[in-house]
């Protein structure tokens, strides 16, 4: 007989599911990668229970997600070339940034103020729930959990590179060589989550185009950018 | 249709088979971890061929693969250990002693002379091993691949963490306190290889318990002791 979720766990397990558009299997591994050690949580053998540990996988999961990806996509790239590249793309800002937009702080458990954790907390427990899914469904979910949240959403080689600096310069410049009506309508929108958050609509001509949503207006908007930037990359590269 | 293979080829394809103890999809991939810049190949596109990506890649690989293995079988272990114990284990030197031992070497494709490319080509082409196995047949045969040979065969926590300082004296201890007959029967065993190799093996009162074959004595009974040690565990321990 399988023992009926507290009120508290079927919520947990709700919102886990719409954040990893699948169902877990064992809910423990997710409660300790939201777990902060100021809990000071044992397990029944006398190990402390935090999110610690699985932060190590996690990084160790991401890092080699990631190394996966960059072989395939680049071809041409030397060692060295991946090697930079991965370390942009897992830089501690990055996860952070990650972290923060996923609005992982609402599941942690902490006896310190959320004004006190620190910055880093948010890229932690971003790698903490990558190292939770592996343990609890394997490597494929995993590397599809990375692949949509940090691949899709964030990588861009180019940019990385610096050959595009900005996406939104790149839209705004586009529209005005071909004779397009633009608009940006960015706005607060933080909701209930801690931390301020904008959102943006884009529509070139009247029609809107993509949506973003971030912890700055900036961040926002070129979140945005960058989604009609690929929506529209056909017509980009022919002009 | 499937194209013959070459007779070249084809002994390639029953010696990986061998080592692999899987049958490789893709001989490609794993040429191209075998073969060194020297060589300066190119393929259609332009793109040189050689090991060095792939070493990116399988060094990602172990990383994920031997951080999984510590997460479960240290659960005591903090972070710190956790990554303590993982730089022991794929240590430039640790991987050199496994590539090595394997005799990669003999299956390397090089311009530049076998005395002049130093060490760290055998812990290089392991690691690119690896990287093909994974593009080849994916995490799991990368997974199962990294337990027998890292794993099981290397990796020890309690030696790593100093606890045991050498397999060999431990037994002979063992033996003299339980009035035991034992002998290291310890000879070269070079064969057709490379580079000089050594066996052992060890008898206890008469019987063989264990075999090992390194690049040194001292490493060949080392083996062999661990082994002898890992059979005798019970008896050991009891004692």
């Amino acid at each position: 007989m399988v023992k009926p979720l507290s009120q508290e766990d079927g919520i947990f397990l709700s919102d886990l599911k719409k954040l990893l558009d699948f169902s877990p299997k064992n809910l423990d591994y997710y409660k300790k990668a939201f777990t902060h050690r100021s809990i000071k949580l044992i397990d029944t053998k006398g190990n402390p229970i935090n999110y610690e540990r699985l932060e190590f996988l996690g990084d160790a999961m991401l890092g080699a997600v990631i190394a996966s990806y960059l072989y395939k996509k680049a071809p041409e790239g030397s060692e060295g070339y991946l090697t930079q590249m991965r370390s942009k793309i897992v830089s501690r800002e990055h996860l952070n940034e990650l972290g923060k937009d996923l609005n992982l702080i609402q599941f942690v458990k902490s006896n310190i103020d959320q004004a006190n954790v620190g910055d880093n907390i948010h890229g932690n427990i971003f790698e903490a729930l990558i190292g939770a899914i592996y343990m609890d469904r394997g490597y494929n979910f995993c590397q599809k959990f990375i692949n949509v949240y940090v691949i899709t959403d964030y990588v861009d080689l180019d940019k990385l590179e610096g050959k595009i600096t900005s996406y939104k310069g790149l839209i705004i410049e586009w529209c005005q060589k071909n004779k397009k009506k633009y608009s940006f309508d960015t706005y607060e929108d933080t909701g209930n989550e801690s931390v301020k958050h904008f959102s943006v609509k884009i529509s070139i001509d009247g029609e809107q185009i993509a949506k973003g949503r971030a912890t700055s207006k900036k961040k926002a908007e070129e979140q945005a950018s960058k989604r009609v930037f690929f929506t529209l990359q056909n017509e980009i590269a022919e002009s």
